[in-house]
């Protein structure tokens, strides 16, 4: 998906939502535990029900991962049901994956071309060639960590070299990268004031926005700092609204926490 | 597995060397791939052929997803198969994982408990709620990732944060980290030289020192600076053993190579 395919379906649909699919067997509702593949399902319904609500979804692949063999079975079923039902939809592979160059391919080949996600997340402490194998591919899009959401954000990223801290020269040193155009970035929303600086540095990249919702993050003020002329912010929010309910209505109530959202970002596009 | 398990096998087998388990198919001997599990397959003829000359085997997570779920079960079947048949060998995941606090405990269930692997690769980026929870398992080790071998190490790594080294402050942050004595690092052995600094800072720890071979670095440099009392390296290779040969001949190909690396390294011991 090219950069202003996304800009025009967050236009149609006045809403940057990102909805984690972040599947945790323990907090989905029971009756989904007796069907054959309980994460497919919840994913499922929950795509059916909020698909008109956002523009983006991303599973964190660790949640796959820790089912083993049938949560990988699940990932490549959900990310197919999106790609075939709403082809329309940004798929982010929440996968902080880098490694060296023939190894971060592997990652690259893994994620943007046989699962067919539009994007992967990626970890900048490996430099340069860990992440040029990701930008290789035409219209998909690497989304590299620059300032995360968690507390454990300020033992380095916030920490300064030579008198500007590390997520700028993430920032500033990735924009030197081949095919740099396909970079977004990763910008936690728990520190909204770090948004106008960034916005200095990157002014017209798309940020990845953790943190809005269960991690205490503001939609206004990350929307105050952070918007430019192509909206360029996709605002991740995961369990606030996949786990609105663990009932049979589990689906309707995460469309209801996705309208809350997605009736804010359009109040806030005007 | 404890450190202390480690040692005694690194004594018996006057070997400290950890082959990696990084299988391409376009790289494997043809009358492989027509069985059922080709990556299996190569694992199990490699293992079979080296166990008695290496303490380690490291699988990177990236040439097995790269074939999905197929790869994933390779994956699965190769860990099995050393833990039942080699259970003093040592097994790093080489997975270079790292998320916000609950997201890592996944990843830290995935690759310690239920693949039972005895360490597993760690990218720091995001600090220490994102590497605590693989700190968190008994007896279990997390290998973060200090300084890699690959050039990309410097685009970040060895830039100054207060006049010192990003790779530095992350040795010594991580020391304060809890239950930080199931720390082991990497540290690339194309920077030798580096390796009598880092031994001031963690004397004690266990390196993991990719490079050596296949990307230039040199034995006797790194043991030179390297070596502690308890041995205190893992010094893998990958390439240069597992595809000595893509002949019939492979496994008892790979044994030489291994062989040649583990006399070495019983010279040095001596």
């Amino acid at each position: 998906m090219t950069t202003d395919q996304l800009v025009s379906q967050i236009n149609q649909k006045k809403s940057f939502l990102c909805i984690g699919l972040d599947v945790d067997l323990n907090k989905i509702p029971r009756h989904l535990l007796e069907l054959e593949d309980p994460i497919f399902e919840f994913n499922k319904a929950i795509i059916d029900a909020t698909h008109h609500l956002c523009v983006a979804y991303k599973p964190n692949t660790a949640f796959y991962e820790a089912y083993g063999l049938k949560g990988w079975a699940s990932l490549e079923k959900t990310i197919a049901y999106i790609n075939k039902n709403h082809p329309e939809i940004f798929t982010v592979a929440d996968a902080k994956r880098g490694d060296i160059g023939n190894t971060s391919s592997m990652y690259a080949k893994a994620f943007l071309e046989d699962l067919a996600f539009d994007s992967v997340t990626v970890a900048p402490y490996m430099g340069k060639d860990s992440v040029e194998p990701f930008l290789a591919f035409k219209d998909k899009h690497t989304i590299l960590l620059a300032l995360t959401s968690n507390k454990g954000a300020f033992d380095f990223q916030t920490q300064k070299i030579n008198d500007k801290e590390v997520y700028k020269q993430v920032l500033e040193t990735s924009k030197t990268w081949e095919n740099s155009d396909n970079l977004m970035y990763v910008v936690g929303a728990t520190k909204a004031e770090y948004f106008a600086e960034i916005r200095k540095i990157i002014p017209n990249s798309f940020l990845l926005v953790p943190g809005v919702g269960a991690q205490g993050g503001n939609l206004q003020d990350v929307c105050k700092f952070g918007l430019n002329d192509n909206v360029g912010l996709l605002i991740n929010s995961s369990r606030g609204i996949i786990y609105a309910s663990n009932e049979n209505d589990f689906a309707t109530a995460a469309a209801s926490k996705a309208k809350e959202l997605q009736t804010q970002m359009e109040a806030i596009l005007k």
